[in-house]
């Protein structure tokens, strides 16, 4: 196997591309394709303040380290989920890689700042651990952003990820959750822009990227996300992908040139300020504001507790103003 | 296991309905769903000369059968593909049925008729075996249902189908095709119109209904079929399906529901006749035209061949004035 580019010897190769490449033109490929997604979405500019938001995995390391190798303004965002050893491990990833950059990483710990972890969540209230997670994420991030004067929050979402929920929308035809499946979500009043700069590149290419680059991310996955539903839909792209090599990629970038444009209509939300926090919402009260109340077991001053019909609802609806994470899971 | 509507025992379980029926009620739901079918996409009158496309398999028969059962005006067409043994099989069973029922049963021999056959079809020129066969079906019986003064031709198309066929379109986001999926497609200049009235219905409901109808079909699959890119969709399609049962029906009901009025305007084409057989075409000469030019090694009066390019461009646009067979195989 020989590199694409040089004819040197190969280290991986891209079945998609029907190519193999060296590691250094490997990395030079991984670049190439986030600049290439940075540009056509324009995600950010140099002058921009950016907020990456690190798990300590993989993805979001991989981001990181390229957005500050593309001379970025990157700063980290580690949110702390309580999940016990999981958590320690990541927080630990994401610490030493902005040690070892000399980088900023900021830390917000759910439980500290809202009173419950992701655990607890999960065994209270209606909503599934992965849901509660997800909505913690979009909302601390988003906030998290406002707060400290950020122009964007960049999320390490790869290709596997936008397909695999791509395709659990589609089957379903949930019409408003596709037309927000960009990869690029501009900014609104209350919402800070939110970016996916590695959505060209799939979960094998950013491991063999923070692999090749020496970067040491927590490898394991989180020990709840097991039965996930975007596991799920991840297992069954992964079958089509493999009787038909590049359908993924196919799928996922080919609804954004030709499906994308006929979605666009369906995104559509009357956002107003949150009674409880501010944030940007479509009710009185935000999702996350009320999957708080009711894992506390408080009430939101001014209203009944909605029933366990409504949250069935907003949860099918999925909600825009946090949007930063479009899966159940991560 | 009780029958849902008479609590009698039951012969067949639906397993997305979460219900079970005996044979009296199966028989009933099947009949009620392609009412609901028929009614729902006006697909045909009291009034209405049908002619069903009976391929001698469940599907068609069935349909046939529950058409005549509501009082229809129905008449087979059986299309000869000279696929040996295969095709004696599937005329002996069309001729059956109509003998038993005294309906009308037309046939055409595509050898006779058009001078090639589909296995030598498949072996010459640059289309696939089933890319012909499809063809194939849609011109003949277009044209036969015009020729014959039928109003409308009614296909088999099942539910699997449908889901099959939209999975693949979708993952390619081939928007116009999306757009055709329609289980009625209306009458145009030189195309009659189209109607799929099983589409609400499973592959295994709609042999169910065969089975407890007593009619004998050919069960036996198409020999050529194999690795066939309907049976890899199918295949994918029924993968998910096990894994979340209903998801199947969610995909293809809830398409046709919330995803084919945004498809709308992808479905245009400026038809005109072809001047080699003056049915309607989006080119000179229609596909099938083109098709049989290269298949018998003829040159199309007034113009050059195709060249490989073109004809790739066509299959991958696939053909809309003869829209029947929306799948490429069957």
């Amino acid at each position: 196997m020989r590199c694409r580019s040089c004819r040197g010897p190969a280290v991986i190769e891209i079945r998609r591309h029907h190519a193999a490449f060296c590691t250094e033109h490997f990395l030079a490929m991984f670049r190439t394709q986030v600049e290439k997604a940075i540009r056509r979405f324009r995600m950010m500019g140099p002058d921009d303040r950016i907020l990456v938001a690190v798990s300590g995995g993989k993805d979001s390391l991989a981001l990181w380290d390229v957005l500050l190798g593309l001379g970025y303004d990157a700063t980290g965002l580690y949110l702390g989920l309580g999940i016990g050893g999981y958590s320690d491990r990541s927080h630990d990833a994401a610490r030493t890689f902005a040690k070892h950059r000399g980088v900023r990483l900021l830390t917000v710990d759910l439980e500290q700042e809202h009173g419950f972890d992701v655990p607890t969540a999960g065994q209270r209230g209606s909503r599934s651990t992965c849901a509660v997670c997800g909505l913690s994420k979009r909302y601390v991030f988003n906030r998290a952003a406002l707060e400290g004067g950020f122009d964007v929050v960049a999320t390490g979402h790869n290709l596997d990820d936008g397909a695999a929920t791509l395709l659990g929308n589609t089957l379903r035809w949930q019409t408003q959750a596709i037309a927000r499946q960009s990869p690029a979500l501009p900014a609104h009043e209350g919402m800070v822009r939110k970016v996916k700069p590695l959505h060209r590149l799939s979960e094998l290419e950013t491991a063999a990227y923070a692999f090749l680059r020496g970067i040491d991310y927590v490898v394991e996955e989180c020990p709840l996300v097991a039965g996930n539903t975007q596991l799920r839909q991840k297992e069954a792209m992964n079958a089509i992908e493999h009787a038909s090599p590049g359908t993924k990629a196919q799928f996922f970038l080919g609804y954004l040139e030709r499906g994308a444009p006929l979605f666009r209509s369906e995104d559509r939300a009357d956002l107003r300020s949150c009674e409880g926090c501010s944030q940007p919402t479509t009710g009185r009260f935000c999702a996350f504001c009320r999957a708080r109340a009711q894992i506390l077991g408080e009430r939101l001053s001014g209203g009944p507790e909605p029933s366990d019909r409504e949250v069935a609802e907003e949860l099918a609806d999925e909600v825009l103003p946090v949007e930063i994470y479009d899966g159940a899971g991560r």
